[in-house]
């Protein structure tokens, strides 16, 4: 049976883990199925993340800028550490390059230092390979956090709420104009948008702001969309949830863009990824402080509806319970 | 200029870690430049190593099995843990796979978790995409070691003596075959020798053994084969070495191989990568106490040469000092 009969990425992610993947025990805190595995170490855990970059399926260098492919390279990485509450510290790159131009190489680490040097990690190792099959990057991202505040996915209860950072849907419109425009056509239409999608900034202080308050019931980042990651949550927490669709934080960016492209706002906000935003669920007496604490570091926060009874998530609109718009699969879609 | 004309890979590296890679310090033991990266935590060290691999670049489906491939991958990235002197503890698997039959994943990852399980770590984590360009592996392999045991490349002196253990040589022999006959071709002229290539032991115990003697100045494992890796750790330590080319340990099953391939013995056995042995530099009064540590555990080894002032390696034949035989490109050669 192939991949994409079983049901595709996330079934065989399931497939792998429960049969092949350890169980936690001993040192190894939390293991296959959140967005990085915890290793205790003295009085800190370990927080260990990895993501692989295939050309042509996660990104191409038709529409990008090699500093910036190093850039978001590291930023979905060093995502992955604040989505647990962590410090980054250290990130190995592995790299397989055709014989390409070696500055074209060069400005993609220079993307990958300074996005590493702005959230405190840097470079410490890695590999570097021929490739036949155009430019392949795999991060692995270090990081640290107090056993105390780390943040799963699975903490989530029935009458929680559910806060946003900033805005969702920018970068997958940023997408959409650099597949119908290119990346000068697109610029000129939205800068922001096209940032948004090409130089994410992953919300280290403002989850570790959030995980001092001691009030984070759950944690996650939005890498592949709402509907998705939150489908994601409801599993390991074992809980439904609603989403009020006038609640969910949309720019006006994204309004304007939505309309000239004839696509509708909500979907792209709801169903696209990549924003590398973070998804924190607490009680709801202690949402106005954590949602205080995250905008003291200078990002906004939103309350977007609540967890509830049941094993996935609905969208409330105009009074209706609507599954949610269809998950997120990078840019290939 | 291309990556080519700058000088390959190894001048790649070079110009990465010297612009973007971070220097040791704080908790940072050891950066890019050795097997491993060394990180202080407590009273013992976290070793980081990751791997790369591409297919039709560092492996071919033609010429492989799903199992052994899998098996390869786990055993490379065990030996750089090894090469520390360390004890393998967790492994992060990246797969970017095309969509192909689920049942040829299952065998990669039984060949992973076997290998994995003979040297004492399991899978914690990783990542699973699609990829269009054929299957990608990166494997981030972590272990532990005493500050006072981690073995670098840059411990060697001139008048150590070098040791490695069991033969050299037989894995290249192992492909040589496999790309002149195949598989079924290649297993029924040398099962030995096509198990040397696609099913590596790397030498955890033997390294630990050593180790623990405190006699080792100098180890790293042989991956790219004794020409290029005694030239990197010559580099390392700046210091050149002699070769005895009646002292390089050879196989019968490579002999009578070469013999009917019509290729030389000591060529592949200097030049030959993959082979996985440790090369161990101490003084000479120590040499006989850690070859007897390493033999105890039940692999051979032996004196091949000796380090000494220079800045590159040297191969003595017949009273004559020539340069090593050339460098080890995996199979792409």
């Amino acid at each position: 049976m192939k991949i994409s009969e079983l049901g595709g990425e996330d079934a065989l992610i399931g497939l792998i883990s429960e049969r092949y993947g350890i169980e936690p025990s001993g040192d190894l805190v939390l293991g296959i199925g959140d967005d990085a595995a915890l290793i205790r170490a003295g009085d800190r855990d370990l927080i260990v993340t990895t993501d692989l970059l295939v050309e042509n399926t996660h990104f191409r260098m038709d529409i990008n800028e090699p500093y910036l492919l190093g850039w978001k390279s590291m930023a979905a990485n060093i995502s992955d550490i604040a989505a647990m509450g962590g410090v980054p510290t250290y990130t190995f790159v592995s790299i397989g390059l055709p014989d390409i131009d070696a500055c074209v190489v060069e400005s993609m680490y220079e993307g990958m230092r300074e996005c590493c040097t702005k959230y405190g990690s840097g470079i410490a190792g890695g590999d570097t390979v021929g490739s036949a099959a155009g430019i392949v990057i795999n991060v692995t991202q270090l990081g640290w956090v107090e056993p105390d505040r780390a943040a799963l996915r699975s903490g989530a209860k029935p009458g929680d709420q559910i806060i946003v950072t900033n805005t969702l849907g920018d970068s997958r419109t940023g997408l959409e104009l650099l597949l119908k425009w290119g990346l000068n056509g697109a610029r000129k239409r939205s800068e922001f948008l096209v940032e948004r999608h090409l130089k994410p900034q992953p919300r280290v202080n403002e989850a570790r702001a959030a995980v001092a308050t001691g009030k984070v019931h759950a944690m996650m980042d939005l890498s592949d969309g709402l509907s998705m990651d939150l489908t994601r949550m409801c599993q390991a927490s074992a809980v439904g949830a609603r989403v009020y669709s006038d609640q969910v934080p949309i720019s006006d960016e994204l309004r304007a863009v939505a309309a000239s492209l004839e696509k509708d706002s909500l979907d792209l906000a709801v169903s696209g990824g990549e924003d590398y935003e973070l998804m924190i669920v607490c009680d709801p007496e202690d949402c106005g402080e954590v949602c205080k604490t995250i905008e003291a570091v200078g990002t906004s926060a939103w309350v977007i509806g609540e967890m509830c009874e049941g094993s996935e998530p609905v969208l409330c609109m105009n009074g209706e319970e609507l599954p949610m718009p269809g998950a997120w699969q990078h840019f290939s879609q």
